[in-house]
């Protein structure tokens, strides 16, 4: 047998080129198969278009086509009102991978990585030997740019076929155009599927989608402001590497530890520097690139023992509950669902990355009652559609005891079952997928821990809706009985014996013995809001008309004592609180309090109060605490538990 | 608001460093916790020590050592008698990713993408600042080299930090050290697993493994020969994507189609290149280099309409069925089980990657009734610990209704509860894992159709045994009855009347009223094993001593008339069959068949024959089949389905 050396295997080693590297790896990307690369196609236009919009301010207007002239082959056309793109980087954005604008900024956006895009048009050149056309415009008084694009895998550099300017009606956009192996019939549910979802998490955008059929799905945009911006920041001590750290220094303008610190990370002022170099055993005065490793040590310690405020939560953009419970009674309108709560939990800090978990249940309706609940689940807004088995969020739902709230569950493990649909969104400057192909957020304890607060929260809404329910429904019975049949029964009484009939009131609230509290809620469209700006610091500039949200509060006391309390109507954090009558005690961000006057029994009080800031429909149900007395004894309101 | 426009946005973009990619998304290559990362980074150096190994054909003799001098942080010492590294590549191998020599080769091996241990290396670096070493000796009279190697994440490239030259004393070989952040407390059972779950599949490799602690830990070799090198072939034309086509086109140096298509991939003989280029419409003898897309995709599709031969499997190097059992006979001693049973599907095709499917099944013994049974994954020799419930092995298990053999599992879907252990061992040239971290397998439709297959032939032969044991143990009893009893109830009769005892077999004989047949197997260690090379063509060379297996069969008619029939002994693919007696009517590669001389009514047949290439305990339990009786007169065998 001939001997191999190492000088053999040497001549063997070669650099790969990143290009060929996915190009081998496709499944990776999520091109595993003809459906899911359809799927994916669709996904990373539409996620670039989105995310250039937002970047500039634009209300995003996306077009979207899929035609499937040719058997196992698609052609995608997706189209943006975005800023256009330089024609200069043309080439680099469609044609290299690793290359993108969005790697360096901690922030939340859709994409990241420069991968996304690129490899679409390394698939479609692959499984076609078709080029990329991409079309942009960047000014409105010239015309557009349209490139004709290949990729050559070897060096990962975009080789330009042709270049040519072209009249296209519109200020300024981008539309690239690929042919793709894709399996249409497969695959056309879940682009609508995955469209209908997007729409869902983003509000804001207006989705046209034109199928290989022909027809348009229109999903209308159902909130006319852009989301509040993601603003960049600075990483935080928290969660920077030793060896990030290392390069930072080596890397840094500044001359002093303390100037290092404080401009280039962020929560970093003077009191947490000079605790950090404390800590550290470190002269804040030395030159960071003259730092030994042990000094660097000392120093990313000393982070993790000193208490540095958490980073900035401006660089998240979240959906906000109101849109959500929004978007889902858009969305489930057929299926007339019973209720839907949402609940949505402080920022919190993974690895020094800012993450944030919103979520919404849709309960009832036409849902059906004997399957598996329906799990929707979205990072930075995308939707995602595969390996729901291995992202933390099924984890999450599935740890929780789902049969204490009133949905069966076998073993109290595993995804529920009954008439619902849970979503969860999590926004973070980097969320943490198990793979390249961001179909699933790896198992993080901290996410999986808010995630499952959030959940708990909105089951104990479902709980407590449906106690309410169940109580309301029996009071109201009782209260039908006495209220149209004692009278009935007086009068006749009355009548044979030719006697007055006799006053019941007493003998009515004798037999309830309850306070009753009842709510209706209306809207009306007006010409202006009388409002500068929402409290969650949303832009409503330009918005002329609007809608305001009328909530009118009926006490009635049922009891033979005159009665005295407290009331608490709680308000969506949407919202902006108008006229109230009576004169409330204390008005917050969360909630409206009154100090109501002695009720004498049989008699009633009436309360208004007027919510500007959201839509027809946002606010349908109020949610009614009471202090100050038993709640054994009042329908419509529970115990108020402290803010 | 200032407006945004594509210039600005023009500024941010630039090139992402792959080395820097991975860094930030570490999580992706197996890095998420510093549990996993301690496992990952063993598992990389060890993968790259039996690579080299085998690349030169050296038994692989592996160190590993883990300290943990300081609090989370671990030194991971990985050492072979590999054929080292010649001192230019070094710092390209460990200090650059995506470089390396296993990425264009179509065959079966570890790594392949050149990332893995430069990953490692990055990740130290990342989490503790510390550089790593490397010591490399590649011929045996000249010393080794020592290197101190960093990355430069900006760049992708290694930066020597000092090299120098160190006596080690062994013929050549590889060392690597490294610091990382790691959890050892947490981690430490999970590299011990590893490592036995590695020396399962690896029978050929001696792995020492150094704990913290300072134990020693022997994984001891249990086959003395290197496994069947994977031979390096073409891509097969079903598998090849359109642009893959055309891309080896533009390079390649033939001038003609024919030539093209025979030089440069595999099963393309003169006949199938002419039928494709028929198929395609295309002149055989055009020059590929001037071939239009529309050319190449007529031939693409040619190729798919045409019968192609299967590529040639001498790419992929299974394991085994007989070194899988000795593999868990040897760690599953302590367990005693009842039995192990494996199976191997023939080589199979997914987009045109040849892959094949081994399996075996650990039953009984002192494993735990009412858990789930244990499921070892193993992809070309590599243990897979995490994401056991997203890939396709599990999928694939679960989806089998395991209580038709005899295993318990809520309404037949999910994994079974039993006292079991289900090893699945999946080679190709391109396992096509979900993400880079080389945790799961894909469901890749094909891949779990065989790893079915495999279970379910797996789950026969387990209840075959089952059943065969129930009726073997039934019919004992009678027989201890009939063979003690009688005679003693006949020799007291005979006392007592005082008359000679009588002859007792004609009695049993039509008592038992069946054909009894029994084996014993027994093993000899001889000097020299009298063969030159096993039936899977292994490598026997240099092996000057080993095991006779002999197997005795005893075959009695316990009937009232004569009896003739034929019997099967299933034999081991990798047996080579010695002395046979009586002579036998055929021999196989599977099995030896006897058509047997009518047997008298209590009398017997004695069958010997010999088994060279196995080991003590490969073969402990003989298959046997009759033919041209009826199966429910016989015990000890079934009836013979065919070849």
């Amino acid at each position: 047998m001939v001997k191999i050396t190492a000088h053999d295997l040497a001549k063997k080693q070669k650099e790969i080129s990143v290009a060929e590297f996915f190009e081998r790896n496709k499944h990776i990307l999520g091109f595993g198969n003809s459906t899911r690369a359809l799927i994916t196609s669709v996904k990373e236009g539409v996620d670039n278009s989105l995310d250039s919009c937002e970047e500039v301010n634009i209300l995003p207007d996306v077009y979207v086509e899929v035609k499937n002239h040719e058997d196992s082959e698609c052609k995608i056309i997706i189209a943006d009102n975005g800023p256009g793109i330089v024609k200069k980087q043309i080439p680099h954005i469609f044609g290299r991978l690793l290359y993108g604008s969005r790697f360096h900024a901690i922030r939340q956006s859709r994409g990241q990585q420069g991968i996304g895009i690129s490899a679409v048009v390394l698939y479609g050149q692959l499984t076609t030997g078709k080029h990329a056309i991409v079309t942009s415009k960047v000014e409105e008084d010239r015309p557009a740019v349209v490139m004709e694009l290949a990729i050559d895998t070897n060096k990962n550099r975009a080789e330009v076929i042709s270049r040519d300017t072209v009249h296209w009606d519109k200020p300024s956009g981008t539309k690239i155009e690929i042919n793709i192996r894709a399996d249409y019939k497969r695959g056309k549910r879940f682009v609508y599927d995955y469209l209908q979802l997007t729409s869902i998490v983003n509000p804001h955008a207006h989705i046209t989608y034109k199928d290989a059929e022909g027809q348009l799905h229109v999903f209308e945009r159902t909130a006319e402001t852009l989301p509040g911006k993601a603003i960049e920041i600075k990483p935080h001590p928290y969660g920077v590497e030793l060896g990030t750290l290392i390069k930072m220094a080596k890397h840094t303008n500044s001359r002093k530890l303390s100037s290092f610190l404080k401009s280039e990370f962020s929560s970093m002022g003077d009191r947490t520097t000079k605790a950090a170099c404390e800590k550290a055993g470190l002269d804040k005065n030395i030159n960071p690139k003259e730092m030994t490793r042990e000094q660097f040590l000392a120093l990313h310690r000393a982070f993790n023992k000193i208490k540095i405020m958490a980073p900035s939560t401006e660089c998240l953009s979240p959906i906000s509950e109101t849109l959500i419970k929004r978007s889902l009674k858009n969305e489930t309108m057929e299926i007339s669902p019973e209720f839907i709560v949402t609940s949505s939990r402080p920022p919190s800090v993974y690895s020094g990355n800012p993450f944030q978990v919103e979520v919404g249940l849709v309960y009832g309706g036409k849902l059906p009652k004997d399957s598996q609940v329906q799990i929707m689940r979205f990072a930075n807004r995308v939707p995602l559609l595969y390996q729901q088995g291995g992202c933390v969020i099924t984890s999450a739902i599935t740890s929780i005891d789902w049969r204490r709230y009133g949905l069966d569950q076998t073993s109290g493990k595993g995804i529920p079952t009954g008439p619902a649909i849970f979503l969860t969104h999590i926004s973070s400057t980097q969320i943490p997928f198990t793979s390249e192909s961001k179909e699933a957020i790896a198992d993080i304890p901290e996410i999986e821990n808010e995630i499952k607060l959030a959940f708990r929260e909105c089951a104990r809404k479902v709980q407590h809706h449906i106690s309410k329910k169940v109580k309301r429904k029996k009071t109201h019975e009782k209260f039908d009985l006495i209220t149209k049949i004692l009278p009935e029964i007086a009068k006749k009484s009355a009548d044979m014996l030719d006697k007055p009939v006799p006053a019941l009131e007493g003998v009515i609230t004798k037999i309830m013995d309850v306070i009753w509290i009842e709510d209706v809620i209306e809207y009306e469209t007006v010409e202006r809001v009388p409002v500068q700006t929402t409290l969650t610091g949303e832009n409503t500039e330009g918005q002329t008309s609007g809608t305001i949200t009328k909530s009118r509060i009926l006490v009635v006391n049922y009891k033979k004592n005159p009665q005295k309390f407290n009331l608490y109507a709680v308000i969506p954090q949407d919202a902006v609180v108008g006229t109230i009558t009576p004169k409330p005690t204390k008005v917050t961000d969360n909630y409206i309090k009154w100090n109501l006057d002695t009720i004498q029994p049989a008699n009633k009080i009436d309360i208004n109060f007027e919510l500007a800031g959201l839509e027809k429909g946002d606010f349908d149900e109020n949610d009614l605490y009471i202090e100050n007395i038993n709640a054994a004894y009042v329908i419509g309101a529970d115990k108020w538990e402290g803010d």
